[in-house]
């Protein structure tokens, strides 16, 4: 590699709008990142991502992985400690000169929030610059009956707790992002929450005046989509390049991930699956009526009306009907499952991934409609095989949106957009 | 910037194993260069592209648009030349200092191929470093019936007579892509095109050998694909990064641009969209046969059976009698854009794209169709507004398939995949 820092100490690097504390996560930035224009912020994002690889390693072991000369390795690992993105960590002795300091992911400084807000719950997840959980919790909302305010009132109140929780272990806030069963467009604003009786609502405007204006970044974004990101960092099948995620919610929603990124589309809106015609025994109608959870709960549940907040105990008491092996359950299970197989079909058959993973209440259901979905798909898509793809089953469950969420940010900083240090 | 080149004179600029001359196309070599591993392939792209941006341009006029130092941009700049991709075009005399020396794209020097081979038709294109057409060649070509091998010595004779062409104008051949109606996977091999007869049928081999190994590269992908990286490039909605290519051929295929790039799957197999269920009127079923060419030659023909080659003219027909506000047929070519509309709208609904492209045969039949397709779009996709998503004709007809299959190449230098003149 022939490109060399002539001086790029950190305290020379260049501040840009905009890459320190208020980031925005609409699709146009993350559309511009993927351009080169400012190649030292790849280097960054570059070199962090091959010390995550790594786990832990030297400049040397940096500089022999990039191709970038030890000089320029020094200066971008220097701009990281001082950011606090690296931390030097102990020291190894190789065979020749100096012991060789190694370096690793800095989890001790900051913190990033994610939480999900649906139908029947809240949840929120924290985590450290790995990954590591630092918060995971979760609690009933009746978010159906809620109004926008009450909701927000509550988000606020959840968001608090942990913003002071991690204030006094002296951790600072990267961001905090929302995910919603919803379209929301690439400002933040909720288009439409049909579930949650939302529309047209800015929510991150209103979360941000419920917490006081906060430094940091307040987002939000589509359930299925945040519950993509978490499984291709988390996820069994972490690292595939194209995925199909799909909530398992009340609402039927998916999120793609299409080489390697997560796509919102034009205007934030992809992923809307639910509307897919189907025809399963001489039936016709939208997969998301043939085969969401509503369908599930509709056909099966021994309530006449079910609270948003039941939802869950409803599933759990299908699960068990259908681990007793009663024949109405199994064989409405699956019948969902073939529908539900029939939709995915034509989601393969149009994006060709290697993964359709079913999250959600689906996570629970799956010993049952997992294999009918899978004998459907195989017959129904037009690539033989559906192309290679396998219908697997999240290992995240209900905190995938929210731990999307909070490691969305993760993303951008991995991509170069690097944080700065309070004080600084 | 930060980040000077020390001694990056072309001379000693690295030269990787696949650079040069025997490149591939397959979609593991377009992801694995969307990792930063090469910061002077990526910074080579991205001069280029600010040549291409600019027009003319001068040395100091790239240092200022890239944030590249001006030695960096120097010795960039030198390769590019020295590549036969750049070339010094005149000077400027600015304010102050030395006249500045401007440099354009090379259109002298090189020329790229692609083919279309089709039920009907075979289409060849060649174009210069900047896209400018070089020859543009179309001839009938009865595909359905045809054997593999008599297609091939076909392809091959024009292919032939082009590359004659090219090389008694000095220009040396970057590659030669085939657009196919099929499913081509990532090795170049046509796993199915059934309105060709193929299967399992190693095109690009079977090309080679035809060709007598030539040492450029010789590669193959669908035809909706590059249809979509054509009109993407030249279209009336070149830039656009999210947007669905449509066929418009006997089969109906779309070629799918996500977040600027073209994007196969995971085996090459994406936008497979004939399958898409719709019902409009009371009836279901699958949109390329309510709305596929093949489904408006059934109703609208007045012969019995049409062989491949007479497609266009049965199109042209067709056309005539819609001008002349025949009733039956203009109402039945409203009823099938209505048709396509409902197909496109879940695709939009999945994809929420820009703009959706009416290639091929749609192009003639766009005033009857377009309107109708629209207008069931607005109706049906679950975001407002088909969320922002408009219906436009090709401006490229049937020649984007085999102008993309030339133009495809462009892109892997634009990204940095530099061609070497021969004799270094």
């Amino acid at each position: 590699m022939r490109i060399a820092a002539k001086s790029a100490g950190p305290g020379e690097a260049e501040e840009e709008p905009g890459r320190a504390g208020g980031r925005t996560a609409g699709a146009a930035e993350r559309a511009k990142r993927a351009d080169f224009t400012d190649v030292r912020a790849n280097n960054l994002g570059f070199v962090l991502r091959q010390v995550r690889a790594e786990g832990r390693c030297s400049r040397a072991d940096l500089a022999a992985k990039t191709g970038l000369n030890k000089a320029t390795v020094s200066s971008l690992v220097a701009e990281l400690i001082e950011r606090r993105v690296l931390r030097e960590s102990g020291s190894v002795i190789g065979n020749i000169g100096r012991p060789a300091v190694l370096l690793s992911v800095d989890t001790g400084y900051y913190a990033s929030l994610g939480v999900e807000v649906n139908v029947d719950y809240m949840t929120l997840v924290a985590v450290d610059l790995a990954g590591n959980r630092l918060l995971s919790w979760r609690r009933a909302h009746d978010g159906a009956h809620a109004t926008p305010g009450k909701s927000v009132s509550a988000l606020a109140g959840l968001a608090k707790r942990a913003v002071d929780r991690m204030d006094s272990e002296g951790r600072q806030i990267l961001g905090l992002a929302v995910a919603v069963p919803g379209m929301i467009d690439n400002d933040g604003v909720v288009q439409r929450a049909p579930m949650l009786g939302w529309s047209d609502f800015d929510l991150t405007g209103r979360l941000r005046q419920a917490m006081r204006d906060p430094k940091y970044a307040v987002t939000a974004d589509n359930d299925a989509n945040l519950g993509a990101v978490a499984e291709q960092r988390f996820g069994s099948w972490a690292g595939v390049s194209n995925m199909i995620y799909l909530t398992g919610e009340i609402g039927l929603g998916a999120g793609l991930i299409v080489d390697g990124e997560l796509r919102r589309g034009a205007t934030g809106f992809a992923g809307e699956i639910g509307n897919l015609l189907i025809e399963v025994d001489g039936r016709v109608g939208r997969v998301e009526d043939f085969a969401g959870i509503r369908a599930v709960l509709d056909e099966l549940s021994e309530s006449d009306d079910i609270a948003g907040t039941e939802v869950e105990a409803e599933v759990e008491d299908i699960v068990t009907r259908a681990r007793a092996e009663e024949p109405r359950v199994v064989a409405a299970l699956e019948r969902i499952g073939r529908c539900l197989g029939a939709g995915i079909a034509l989601a393969v058959d149009l994006l060709n991934p290697e993964a359709v993973v079913l999250g959600g209440h689906y996570q629970a259901l799956s010993p049952w409609i997992g294999p009918a979905a899978e004998t459907e798909l195989a017959a129904r898509t037009h690539a033989s095989g559906a192309g290679g793809a396998e219908i697997v089953v999240s290992a995240l469950g209900h905190e995938a949106p929210a731990l999307g969420a909070a490691t969305g940010i993760l993303n951008d900083i991995d991509a170069g957009l690097m944080p700065t240090p309070l004080g600084r």
